[in-house]
């Protein structure tokens, strides 16, 4: 048995999900406070690898003992109190919203089959005090004429294509294949402009490099068909610049199975 | 002439709004980017003194030379650029949103004749990374009846009453009655528990007061009659504990004459 955690972070003091030799990493944090709330070194796998300063309000990491001979019942606390008792032992930055038990072979990146995003621009003259770190600032207004156009160039790249051009140069994937299931520009209560997008997984920096181009092009007023132009281009340098991290919010990880997420 | 600037500020790092022989105030971090920007010292005046921790969405302040002999035109920047130019000047966790010409007889707290505060309530089981230290984490749940019950609670406060007990013991103020005019509870879009509420002005931690009533009054299952005893008693003992600093904001204030903001 091994525990399945939905987590919420705060990316801003953070190197990204992932150890890191050169900074603080959510994995990390989370290992600490297992270690010390289940008395054992506990092995700690997440959902992805968010970059340094992305934040998430879904993500999804196993915890299970490091020592492989650890007997079934390793958790004694019902699962379903675990986000209360884990409290006290993580950084106020990161919370566990859920717990479940997941079987042995489980794997929170391997087993999913759907990811959503969401990417939050802020573009008011001023800078909200509120946002800062969780919102790209680009203080450059957008009128309701402007979303509209955004997010029919966002529904553009609704499909199963090879989104080469939204790869960050360099990536040493083989297929750069994805299947993006919805994309959606919305002006957001919270005042921000806001992506959602979905996919069966994302290419290294993909939803910043679409965030990046999304923006040029609607500044520059361009067209559904010049979005077509950009991924049939398969090529780096004809999307945009690639958008900071702090709009990006992992939402959402869907698995291959039904997890019966517990909390009360 | 005097500038009156709109003000945005999350108060996490402050010592309150006015200067503090112990820790930083906004006052000070405004006085210092103003003493800056116009190249002289110059006298920053608030429209409250917020308390340590407390956050504003729509703080006013005055902003004028300390020097009175100063000619009328020192501000020889836009009224309407001035929340981009002050920008770089300021902390990034204060923000001017607006700005207004005011003439020299206006006093940004003795001209108000509304006011307006929202006080935010955490309620879910878990804690919410990104409303740490700008919510009253409570975690403990209310449903949509308790939010009914706590609104009905709320509407019984509405109205011009002697309001001693809601004022912070040991308070020396003569007369404690005020107008409130509005006083609603809701489920906002973020997930918190929000109180609007809105007066002539306010008592000493009277909003903070407020909510712990409301959430005391609300587990307790209590009626709109019962708040009617805790305002007739007049006596700070009848009401709840005073609700922490961090829920708080000041979100509106409105004044004896039409300001003319600008902000473009």
């Amino acid at each position: 048995m091994k525990l399945l955690f939905k987590i919420m972070y705060d990316g801003r003091a953070y190197h990204g999900f992932q150890v890191q030799p050169n900074g603080i990493s959510v994995q990390e944090a989370l290992c600490c406070a297992g270690e010390k709330f289940f008395g054992f070194p506990v092995a700690v796998t997440g959902c992805s690898r968010t970059d340094s300063g992305v934040h998430a309000l879904g993500f999804c990491a196993t915890v299970s003992p490091r020592d492989a001979a650890s007997p079934a019942d390793w958790c004694t606390v019902p699962v379903s109190k675990l986000h209360r008792a884990l409290s006290p032992y993580l950084p106020d930055d990161i919370s566990v919203i859920a717990a479940a038990r997941v079987e042995n072979d489980f794997h929170p990146r391997y087993c999913a089959v759907e990811k959503e995003y969401i990417y939050k621009t802020w573009d008011k003259p001023y800078k909200d005090p509120f946002l800062r770190g969780r919102a790209y600032m680009t203080c450059r207004s957008l009128g309701d004429d402007d979303i509209s156009r955004m997010n029919s160039l966002a529904e553009a790249i609704v499909g199963r294509r090879d989104f080469t051009s939204f790869m960050a140069a360099g990536s040493k994937i083989e297929c750069a294949v994805r299947d993006v299931r919805s994309a959606a520009v919305t002006r957001d209560t919270d005042g921000t402009v806001c992506l959602r997008i979905s996919a069966d997984g994302f290419l290294y920096n993909m939803v910043r490099i679409i965030v990046g181009t999304l923006l040029e092009m609607t500044y520059k007023k361009m067209s559904p068909a010049d979005m077509e132009r950009v991924i049939c281009a398969r090529d780096r340098s004809a999307a945009g610049a690639t958008a900071p991290p702090e709009g990006l919010y992992l939402r959402r990880v869907e698995y291959d199975r039904v997890i019966n997420w517990e909390c009360n």
